[in-house]
């Protein structure tokens, strides 16, 4: 199984390692995430250089495809070159996106007239808006195959529907498990 | 404000992000934060490869020092030359770890007799008890000013205990409210 997450300049942190790690706990053999982007490395918000292992064409032959958040959506909303590297195709695919990365998703027709979330913030929601997307305040939104997560730490939600769907729920329960604060689990050793 | 965190090669993504996402969302004039370790660069147990802000040697002069965690630590516990850059001073300075950071702290002389918690596992429980630290099993634990997170998502209470402490409880509760799934806020926009 082929997990990728779409990675551009201007990211957020969080957003992407949040994914990035939880997806990489998955155990079941020939699982494998990458980072796809316009370029050999993409730099945070933050100044944090990350590395690509793949170009953004490589996502349509993925079966999950995770958009990233962060400030540079806004630029690539309206990015015709960004945009159409992907020919996405939720009828064999996972697609979702984290935060502003619903605007990508927006951009590329894949929430018209759908419910979607994002980060809460007048902005987005008129964008979002503005692209035909009922925008709602939860923290996982599924709408057919399209998934959105609003705030960073809402990714635990969109890995784990990528691993379950993908993995099953044995590895999704392990993946979040193993990540989740201690006051929200029961210890015996 | 100088707040550094100490990476090393083999450390856990979300373990480094969380702290270094959240910590990077405070907006208090002169508050920095770095990532510190041995050499330019140091890469995570998935391969991804982090540029460092300076050495180890700077933790000794900053406001709060937290230790990342992953499976780099068993070794550092045992590396003089790395351990040896620490001038560590509670009496002066916040410092913390996550997950199997605490094995660095411990190693430091930090924790000797005191409670600290761990990702929950038995070898870590093991190796700790053999450090003559008390290992319980809760979220976050704070004697003196030596603090431990348990599991990733933790990372929240450590990042929130340095900037409550250093920056104030507003900053504190703007940072942890960005990043908190939907679920746990209300939204009016």
């Amino acid at each position: 199984m082929d997990t990728v997450i779409v990675t551009f300049d201007d990211f957020t942190d969080l957003d992407l390692f949040i994914l990035w790690d939880i997806l990489n706990r998955v155990e079941t053999p020939g699982w494998r995430v990458r980072l796809l982007g316009e370029r050999e490395s993409h730099t945070s918000s933050t100044g944090v250089e990350v590395k690509m292992h793949g170009r953004l064409e490589e996502a349509n032959a993925s079966d999950a495809v995770l958009f990233c958040s962060g400030r540079g959506t806004r630029r690539l909303a309206h990015d015709e070159k960004f945009l159409g590297a992907f020919r996405l195709d939720e009828s064999r695919q996972l697609v979702g996106a984290i935060d502003s990365g619903a605007l990508l998703l927006a951009a590329l027709g894949l929430l018209k007239g759908r419910r979607a979330t994002t980060y809460p913030s007048a902005e987005l929601k008129r964008l979002l808006e503005g692209m035909g997307v009922r925008v709602v305040w939860e923290s996982f939104v599924l709408e057919g195959n399209v998934a959105t997560a609003a705030q960073c730490l809402a990714g635990q939600h969109l890995a784990g529907w990528v691993i379950e769907t993908l993995a099953g729920a044995e590895q999704k329960e392990k993946a979040l498990r193993s990540v989740a604060p201690l006051d929200l689990l029961s210890v015996e050793l």
